[in-house]
């Protein structure tokens, strides 16, 4: 229970998590529910934007997203198409000693001891990769879900049911946006 | 002054800026002393990875690559080859009253209402966008700064010379990593 108010808590922060469409390749074993597997290239997949999520969870987002999915975000259009794919990826909050070490002299400067100690504390960057999420257009396959299939793996491994029936109720708040809580970042 | 201190702060952590390598087509006005332009098509690349840099500078960041660039970062290759070019695109980090309101009741029942607040107020999605950087490598042409180039631009509007004479100073601490900070987050 402890893992899948997390996991509701997690996918509602800024993205979610689908399966490949019927015209994408995709690797893998398939997501209960939603039958989603993990799409073939997702890595490669443009920036839609980025988020994070504070303590105890401490993770930094990238969200990407397929052809569609960028067409759709970059003019705005609602609903989404079937074919979208949104790709959450969340590594851990990591503190960089190097990075520190060099942004320090000039933070010193600028803000001195106290100010540059505060900067650092809250400067990050992405540490181990946390589970992958997605979020799959097909209005007819999911229609009692909005539309959209959610998907979660951990090293590739789909996640069960008891997390996937977290994802959709988190995402009704944002039913005018077709569900998506995330927004393009010019 | 202050800018400038600012501007080598922020290139610092994370990643840099660079030009359009000779095999890449560019748009608009080129930096001063790298000769830097904007590469076209840059927003499309792959990720890198994230990061965020504390308060005051209290940003989101993330580093795209480039097709020579993913396949060195992938392959751990050093030195970079000719041709690498590393965006670092910033957005200011804004709370997402949306988001928040969503994410609250899940928070609330793993953490109780403190803790749930505590989250909240450090999670954070993308504002408005701040500056663009890259760093360009071309080992002939930027010989005597590690070869790379440096490049900042603020709506497209390149940075002026004294902001580029910052950049390599800050990258020499990372010298063993061909004066690349940023890490690939798989």
């Amino acid at each position: 229970m402890r893992q899948v108010a997390w996991v509701g808590l997690a996918a509602l922060v800024g993205t979610i998590a689908f399966m490949a469409s019927a015209s994408g390749q995709t690797d893998g074993e398939a997501t209960p529910i939603y039958g989603v597997r993990l799409p073939a290239g997702y890595r490669d997949w443009p920036l839609i934007s980025v988020a994070t999520v504070g303590a105890p969870v401490s993770d930094m987002r990238a969200k990407l997203g397929n052809d569609v999915a960028m067409k759709a975000f970059r003019a705005g259009t609602l609903p989404f198409p079937d074919g979208t794919i949104i790709a959450r990826l969340a590594w851990k909050q990591t503190t960089s000693e190097e990075n520190n070490r060099a942004l320090g002299p000039a933070a010193e400067k600028q803000l001195g001891p106290e100010g540059a100690q505060k900067l650092l504390s809250q400067s990050f960057v992405a540490g181990s990769a946390l589970n992958v999420q997605f979020m799959v257009k097909d209005s007819k396959k999911y229609a009692s879900t909005g539309g959209w299939g959610f998907a979660q793996f951990d090293d590739g491994k789909p996640a069960d049911e008891a997390v996937l029936k977290t994802c959709f109720a988190c995402h009704s708040p944002a039913k005018d946006r077709d569900f998506v809580f995330t927004r393009y970042s010019r």
